[in-house]
């Protein structure tokens, strides 16, 4: 299932090392302005080269294929395609015979009986939240008035965060972190009773950002130490705002037009340096394996503009 | 929306003192044999009685309406309602006008324009977690070789579960508490690789249930505290099996055959017997609120039973 | 798949000789008046007594379970159930070994292996089309404005309608009969360009209602015996008003505002009296079977009110 | 909603003038050998060229642009790319002031405000009906022994039909058709009891292409001219198979493993070379309109490989 959104419907393609990697999506309004520049702000902060990030270089300039002219929406499918070009296809196949620790080398393998494109993770690679960002672009320009900002709140526990970064790639080793995204001007009244809860439409995409292993809104796991008295938030006027915000601006599944806030807790970045215990599944042995080649050592730091990105996908998604 | 699934697909109705709840499964394989008696074990272990749940009792004996005959399955949708009886229907009117704190009386109102059910909560009763119950009954039995158990692991952060919850009862107010779920014998090979990874589908369905603020697989915000050489699981034998699981059973969005593993947030339920600060939107002024009536004060102990459905839901709508 | 729709979401359960059959639709918009008055012209207008039709009664006042307070909607699902009273079940198990000609028999049992119920047809009946009835009452009243019309047209080839089906009901015998739908003060731009025209949606509705072997929207089979010259209706007027209507309402999958006019053929009833020849599968060896139990003669004469009730159902999940 | 199908999944997008024409397909099992060859012969056969079909010329050759690896599908999305080269963009702009009859021109401007692209019908144009041709060639490896041919019964109402095309071309006209599609080797059981039976699967997808106006299962609109003892079809062996075959092959919605067999309708193509009237909705008075340009004068005859394609894709989409 690579479809998401009842109205906002994304379908995505493409595989790390080969031609290209897209987006379509399909319910897009006519008439909204959309350049090639209008992509680049989201698409440079996405971009690698920053401390703890991969060398891998890719200009990233989305083709818009479809769904637009002279300039504007058409309200037909609106396709981004992203052409891959810097890749280096090591040897991944090895991967199929000795999966790298923590990475889907296992799962991709028997779940498609083999078949899987190994090169760069293929379908599974975080390569693809690029086409997430993309969409987010669209999304925001939607929103219009609603605003939101995600950032890097701790790496390795810390808060001097570059340093624990430093530490780590010193050490050919990675570090997780957490990445908390905030936006203002929500309407009130986004998000469906029972299954699509502005939680639900939310976590479902974050939880399709490889390396994401938590999710909290408001309080969150805080909130499971707290006392009703302390954690109820409450209302001091006619719009619906509250005193405290632990709900996050989601009550009963529901924005009530508070702050939305949430966090998502970021997992090292697998590939490390540091030779590493793993299985021959050919040979059926225990082997040790060193993993070359260029990756993040703190995938965190590439998290907050995808953030953005799935949070405008999913209010989008459930407007009327 | 209050539809959900792909294969095994949901459809939940009713209101908390309506004259009943219900839910339709469609896409249940025929042959199965159901009866009242199986959905005794789960139901009792959702109910209220215990230390800090509430007093209304319901006997929540299921009427198997359609898709049975001879007491098999038949294929065609499987339709469970339950009768709501003990129900009190106290001015629930005048939450419309001076919403409680930390409930969703006031995104309700937002949402319908003042034409939702307020009594009881209504569509956004935890009651309708029973038709959930019921459904990963159906799940469950579908599993057949998976097991799986939740259970909670501490309330208001303490593991000495039961004084913490006398202590908040006694004092008029309620608590949190987390919740984990494990489940055992998974196939290799569920989830999908971009938007419905297993986390995804857990998550959404997570999130749908009242109160729930945070959920984690594996090590998941421990994960953003530790390094890839400490995180990473690596690979024993043929089988898939990882000296560690801080994966919590799920790479790359799809189960690696490991033991599935998460935890979720419980906030402390909304009603207090306190009096809270609150606004009074008709009158536009600040207003005192005292909430009688029969309440959980610590909802986590009734979650279990909830996640273990939710999980077996999941996973029978990813199996193929 | 029993469910249907995108906006206007139908979950639909029940046997002909169950309990209950039933309907749930989600996405029904908060504050419509709905009581059960409300259903009773268009069930009337269903319900068998007249020529050619069953003598099965049934008084088919519909429950209005969930999703109604105060005698209004109130967003939340809206569950209605019908509950089945006047069943004589008789040996319909033979009917599992011998097949009736024409009827769900040979492919429900071999599609659930032999579980499903075969009472009255079980989930096969089109005694469901009740609820898509009760549906349609539903979408009649968000449309408001629109406003549609159905009728036979034709009965075993003949316009001298009752004639042809006494005729046939004297010898023992069914016959088939060709229903129109007309529908007026439909907003211009309903429909989606690709996979989603009108046409699709109210066929893939049309073709749920049992006996339905063909549609044509406007001149539908005649056109493809014209000319583009004498097709092509021209336009006379700004609000898109066409001098002819040989598009039925429809261009390029959407609406343009003109009457929306299509047919369908129904087949006759399968069900006859005459003796007929068919298979043992048991005993695998050919049989002859005689049908006896109520049955119509003219199916078609039943289909009008639910060919509007589609309609309704397919206009209001179309629109924004 | 350019999105289709539950298990076999397509997004379609594309322009006719714009820069490509594609569809992404996900579901597709992995291991499936499919290479650019595989397409030739259907595309071929789609190709204009002969008596009645437009001198638009175009090279079709498909871009596998992912989901494929040494040449064997990977189970992630398959997206297939045609590029368009020999568009002459006239002065469609007009056609947004004075619409074609017949055409979506008038529609098309009105759903979406007049930011559609107009240019050779845009995202309207029959030329998507390549990317369904393309996904049956997907399906239709995936269904392996089911066999399928579609032909041109008539035209213009007529069987000479090679005679009925010269005499419309020569008078500047077009005409319709009546086109069949028969397939063998169907495995019972597809298809669902209520809202996805076969019919409403294969027609929803039918009325997806350009022109169709019709479609009949089986005796189709002649069911309704016969009597129950005519038309029902008896079995006559324990496979399932029937004397005649005035089903179609289907029963209750469920292939009963005969013969799968359906015609459709198809319009006069809307392009004449005639003058017509028409208005002027920008200077609100009516005008005559000549359309020159390249165009069918028979588009039926285009129109069998592509309902081949959508009964494989139909077929697939209901398989398990």
């Amino acid at each position: 299932m690579n479809q998401f959104g009842q109205k906002f419907r994304l379908s995505i393609f493409g595989e790390s090392h080969g031609e290209a990697i897209g987006i379509t999506i399909d319910g897009v309004k006519a008439g909204i302005p959309l350049t090639v520049q209008d992509f680049a702000a989201d698409i440079q902060r996405r971009k690698p080269g920053a401390l703890g990030t991969t060398t891998r270089t890719e200009d990233d300039i989305p083709v818009l294929l479809t769904g637009i002219y002279n300039g504007l929406t058409t309200g037909a499918p609106l396709t981004l395609l992203f052409k891959n070009q810097n890749t280096i296809s090591q040897d991944y196949k090895a991967f199929q015979d000795i999966p790298r620790p923590g990475h889907a080398d296992f799962t991709a393998h028997a779940k498609f009986q083999g078949f899987n494109d190994p090169r760069g993770g293929g379908h599974f690679s975080g390569r693809l939240t690029l086409c997430l960002v993309a969409a987010g672009v669209v999304a925001k320009k939607i929103l219009e008035t609603t605003s939101m900002e995600a950032k890097v709140l701790s790496v390795g526990g810390r808060t001097d965060i570059e340093k624990a970064i430093t530490e780590a790639t010193n050490q050919g080793d990675s570090v997780g972190g957490v990445v908390e995204c905030r936006a203002q001007n929500i309407p009130v009244g986004l998000g469906e009773p029972f299954f699509n809860s502005v939680e639900s439409v939310i976590s479902h995409l974050a939880f399709s950002i490889p390396a994401i292993k938590g999710i909290e809104f408001g309080a969150g796991f805080g909130a499971a130490s707290m006392r009703g008295s302390e954690h109820n938030d409450f209302f001091v006027d006619a719009t619906g705002k509250t005193a405290t915000n632990h709900a996050g601006g989601i009550l009963g599944g529901i924005t009530n037009g508070n702050e939305l806030v949430f966090r998502v807790a970021v997992k090292p970045t697998s590939s490390i340096s540091h030779q590493q215990k793993t299985f021959n599944f050919t040979e059926k042995k225990a082997e040790n394996l060193t993993i070359t080649g260029r990756h993040d050592s703190c995938i965190a730091l590439r998290v907050p503009v995808v953030l953005e990105a799935i949070t405008a996908i999913a209010l989008v998604d459930l407007m009327q």
